[in-house]
């Protein structure tokens, strides 16, 4: 029941980190690597068993070498606002399913993850239960709170 | 190991087909359903248990209502060639993430179905690795034709 | 003559503000909740009979529920600038219309509100054809300041 | 209880038609005209007081010089696919609301109009719940049929 | 040899004045207006016979109404980049032109409404040569002091 | 009073030849020729004096080398829907505007050299204004059949 | 003095073809290939010396294994018209650049190919000299015919 | 063994000078201009023997003129996040291809410069596997610090 998590560079640790911190709520293992599709394609080759990993082009990388599910997360580039990365990781060729979540989307590729091995560990369902029912229950904390605030 | 495919309208059942065509070729049981997110939003919340699903906000709401995982195929649309498909179905807020796979690309939903399910199933696992081995082969098989051809 | 306002995370209330504006300058009243339609579908459900919400996915879900009018404000994402918001609110399948305003465009849904509104209540009519002039002055007077101040 | 439709252009008929159809089928009278903003401004001006219009920039200056409700629907162009007609309708400047619909979504347009005239006309609202009611049965028989197909 | 410009706020007023700038060098008469194709649209229809005016849907009225020819500014906006403005004013209907420059292209539309005119002219025809020679000049000196630089 | 009409490749002539059309109707005089920025760079030098010019990258390289007005045509390419075309046209840096219109807008730019042309020519002006009659007109006509087709 | 093409499907073979024939007309040898960088990444790894490649996501890895200069062909795709292609190929990270030609643009990949080994090979430069000129000269030829149909 | 960079605009040189870098480090020769496409292109034409060049319009220009490769840098724009700069580069009409890189890729510019140069200079061949063989230690030890890090 561990996780690995690939990033193509160093600089996408901010976005990745919100990902480690979901699965270290839900006491999910996780290993975080550095590694790059095109910087360290050897290096990739043999680490190509990730279930999460990031960024343009690695994702599909990742995803051609393993049979386990490949979750990718799209990082929002400097020029393009995230559409370049969001087209490149999720338009993959039939045969080699990428499961893309939002742009920058760090959150919901671990959650995705953890719903996966759900299916193998009825505990981390009974988490994610919990997890959407909290949710719940913030907005509608959230809601009650606000409207007091304006009624006042 | 059954697994839910909802599409929003039987015109997206061309797409659908190719689905379920993986999934019989790997032995693993579906369920197709005619479900629409916003013409029978009741019906969709009793069933949305779905590991896959297909089509414009269609995955969204099967999402909010189920712990499991949820793949979303953004189906072609007839004005704005998917995108728009493609950006309401990935680009889910935090805490609800849709598995997304390429716009039309119901053979790597099926994919990425089986390859959740293996984690469970070791079998499929091994079927997954066969599969991966014969599209392999294939491509060489028609490289290598290819070859001969323009020797001739 | 009530307008309720749902947005789908507390973040959305500055936009959300101007929209309050615009109807407590008309008279109308509203009541303004946080509902997530994927966080809360549940409330979101029982909740839908909404004239005005905004955000991504939001809008969709809340005319499923009801016959009455629904508005959509896409909001800014943070990511694709509003392009997935404004697709996903207004690219609904047939049969299910959300009345989309221009990305944040808050002051504009309460006009159309407004607008609505006043096919049957002839005072809100009125109160629109005085607020038309209004801005038209200001237009005007803005104008003739400006000449003035050129010609200095 | 009178729908104006206004078309920048005949060739638009077909997509209005199917707005057209709508409202006959709720019994809800309307008048079709074939304006154009542009080549013919003073006549738009005169008429603007349409609820429902059409194309690109149409919508937009009817609602200049009306105050009642205008719905836009934006006609697929024959270079970008619709999303230059979709921005230039949806993008209003604040003041100016303009009720937008999908790309070609002519019926959406009559229902919205239909579902806004029913604030006023009770008969109305009750024709779109059972439309909406009707809507939803549709969609099931034709899943049950699916199924029995399915089974065959 | 007068050149009226037309903006649809005060806030466009930045963007314009690099416009005024270009034609008081050439010694071009103008006059600005804050008119809105929108919010005063009578004042607008009076008024348009501008050569020069700027922001979304507001070239188009002008080109309506008036048998000169009118250029179109498309203004940056604050949700997507300018995209919407750009598609607005340059994607006209048949038989109504508006000559569209670049995006918050004050400048450009200046020297465009400059060359028209020198069609008509002669002075104009002979500094907008010099013009061109200058700004040639202008990038050869900064290219010598620049090879200058590299040196030391 | 001559209009020089320039186009990259001969199979633009459908676009360009419903420019000259127009221009014949209105009685200027015009010459087309075909010559490729980047295939004949040396006659495109040469000839860099046309007031009409269509296709990518072509009308800013005509705007290069003269001082008079240039209308770009984008016209529609087998790839990106004119999109391509259509930024590279218009999105002209400082100094060397290109007056752009519609992609495949090719009536759009005769009549906008024709309304540059009749600013010098008054019987042009004229020409122009019953042109913008005949063709309110004619929208006039059609509506009128319309409504009493609509009638029968 | 040998190109290697590298294509991802044979039905990309079409596109290809065009670049074999440039490079056969310039007496360059090739060698084309059917090697997918996702179901048979082992041979891609094993041939990625290739000096021409085609398709999304291919040219990336194929730059990730060698040091020589790749040049990448996006394939215009069934969904968004080749621009998930086109920034999948030139939005490489640093160190790894791909020259990316125009979508589909299978004739300017060779002739790249063909600039770049004319540094090594003067008879090649002579070659691409005397291309640009034969083209040239075509242009005049069929704009000198085009004249004479015209006065016709 | 020398590489010509052209930028259209000295404000483009903070993106040239990595290109700059990187040629440095190799011991490739550069000269680095400001020449206009537009604004100068009589020098333009003169100078047309680039390998490198940058920004939107100018590789195009450049490439017209000279038959050795031409490299074009899509420099990122102020209004539409460089998406124009890169369509102008990329989709050159056939018979004149850029080798485009991605947005302000000057970097992957330079390395494709030394990469093209190496066919001729076997030492230059060298230094790209050793700076390729760099490249994948730094990531390598960045990766393993970073390892170190979360261990403690």
């Amino acid at each position: 029941m561990k996780v690995a998590i690939v990033m193509g560079s160093k600089s996408d640790y901010p976005v990745v980190e919100r990902a480690e911190k979901i699965l270290s709520d839900f006491g999910v293992e996780f290993e975080s690597r550095i590694i790059s599709a095109h910087r360290t394609p050897v290096v990739a080759e043999k680490f190509a068993t990730s279930a999460v990993s990031n960024g343009m082009h690695l994702a599909g990388v990742m995803a051609a070498f393993t049979p386990i599910p490949v979750i990718g997360i799209p990082i929002k580039s400097s020029t393009l606002d995230g559409l370049d990365s969001l087209l490149s990781t999720v338009q993959m060729p039939k045969g080699i399913p990428v499961a893309t979540v939002a742009i920058d989307g760090a959150e919901n590729a671990a959650l995705l993850a953890i719903q996966i091995l759900s299916l193998k560990y009825p505990e981390l369902q009974l988490k994610m239960i919990q997890y959407k029912e909290k949710m719940a229950q913030e907005v509608i904390v959230i809601d009650n709170e606000f409207q007091k605030e304006k009624k006042r």
